[in-house]
């Protein structure tokens, strides 16, 4: 997924506003998954962000989604964020960061077909969601009880 | 903040993407920023948000933001998303979480001031913040190295 | 409601245009008649505005709407616009004035609830919106008949 | 000046929101304002309006705006607005109303052109209009009081 | 058709960009199909384009359309669009065109009236009509075959 | 470049409207003419286009650009549009055409880097684009005319 970024969706700076990087990568997240499980993906939730270098007016953005995991009804999508400069060819990370889906038929979770792993890296991969969905869930319990 | 959603905020089911709900959050915690930094703020990160009930075309946003920690030259906000059914009174979680945002002025960053603590409910809450911090850091040192 | 002036909202003069504020404080008032009448507002009319100070990209739109009378199936909305300098905490006037919203169930006029007035303030505020009522109704139907 | 009413002009009855029209009435306005005093206009005030006719998705809106007077360095512009549903050629009064614009030029007023009237029907039509500015006058003093 | 151009129809250099052009041409050839042919219209094509002056941010772009000729079950309607500085009344051609419409009911084609042609000059036309749809359907042939 | 279809960018059918596809090939060439030139390109013309299958609100649109020929100052861009149901993987041709751009630096227009062509099929290539460009300037002749 790739955007121009024109005035309207910069802010007093001259740079695309953080929330509207945060709407693409929903977005692209969202094709992302609807891809991988054949049903539409409600946002269910998204990993700590951290921005890097800022994205101005008549520059382009860049976003690239992949499958990290599938467990029972949910995804996890990493979303790769890069700027560009289409004239000179210059590109930097802007941010990055996993997003969860619940994947839905008829307003219910629906099951998402399993990642196959293969080879001992994909193995390490699996785990490593794994790890992260456990740090997720320890987090957002307190999380949610809010500020 | 309050938003009243319209159609051009919804996605194909008719509930607000999740995409624009962190952009609403993102511009709501920029004012938070703004007021107490007395500058402007750019988005530094946002911790692990996870999305509860949906809100529908027709329903209210409302978005509440406070700073809950101040550093040198950065601010922690908690933003608090509340659905509301306006015709019925209903409302219901949305989504919070906690947003960062370095204070800038002529492109630098610049200092904050301090958040006074003076109770011991305002120490522990601070002493929260801090540790919000440690994990966010330590967090993100590898999630930038990426998927 | 707070909306944070984008590039988006501005005219070539870097200033917020009288059509978008016109349109959020419809907005604002459509959802204090909802919250009110627990019932979908129309529009019906609205009283005459004078704009005062402009509001720039970069700084802060503030709207307050509250229920100034409460008619057979109409109401009165009174809602008040500020503009505010998050950097600095300056505020000022925008534009104030009286909205009237039709209550709707089911594409027909429906009731709405009284409101209670009790003390003489009070009671001289409800004096004060039906001579504005009466007045409208005075204007519009002249009005009505166009240039 | 003509729209063709899209979803995302909707509100949640597929209706144009009344905010909407007002917006479209103020652009169209100020290119009216902007042809006759070829300078740009900035919102002043707008009467009181009434809403008659909604007008739907899939339909047409048109505005028609004309200068009805020239003050020292202000406009009144009269908007008419018509619904029309572009399949059946029905056409349907929505809203109506006078505009006042302040001419600017380097961010001052300056003067705008007189009307010239000539017949005795023009100078009936100056007469209401100065009628018009001295109510204005009267009702924006206490309205700008507030509540 | 009249718009007024804003920020948020221009690209970085603060001209309206070319694809916004191109969105007003489809909607104000949709809503002349549409009068035309009592039904709606669904855009089949567009003849090649050549863009002449740029428009910028604060200037007006007008668009006329009206058909040209009418086949079995579609249209071609031709577009017209003017630059105009309403400050200085200046005016520049920006852009022209044909659109072929489709007339849809009920999601199938259906017919549309016959254009009346009786002088030699209404004959001539429809004769040119003619064989631009020659030249149309013989260079979409290829085309359609891609790169 | 991938799309989302949102209810923002359909009609009153439910599908993106055409003018809406013509705004996104129109970013999406330009990006691909700026990565190419390494400047600023401004949309010069648009070959004729035939619209084929639509694509419906939750679907999504998938463009791809590549530069077909570079002239002096000048590119031609072919862009190809394709409609995608993401959750059945079903893919369908949209449209496709040839976009041309002048490469602009300063305001004035700049010299391109030639398109090296070495194999036949290249050759070939570039002789069907300058049979097409002699085809367009022809056409474009007369269209500059008008109705």
């Amino acid at each position: 997924m790739t955007e121009y970024v024109l005035p309207v969706h910069a802010n007093a700076l001259g740079t695309v506003f953080g929330g509207q990087i945060l709407a693409w990568m929903d977005l692209c997240a969202a094709i992302c998954a609807q891809r991988y499980a054949s049903s539409v993906g409600v946002t269910a939730g998204i990993d700590d962000l951290s921005f890097e270098g800022p994205i101005h007016v008549g520059q382009v953005v860049r976003l690239e989604a992949r499958v990290t995991a599938a467990f029972r009804t949910s995804l996890e999508i990493f979303v790769d964020v890069t700027g560009e400069d289409a004239t000179t060819g210059r590109t930097w990370p802007c941010v990055s960061g996993y997003l969860t889906f619940v994947s839905q038929k008829d307003g219910k979770p629906s099951r998402v077909p399993q990642l196959i792993s293969e080879t001992d890296d994909e193995k390490a991969d699996v785990e490593a969601a794994n790890e992260r969905r456990r740090m997720r869930l320890a987090r957002r319990a307190p999380a949610s009880r809010g500020g």
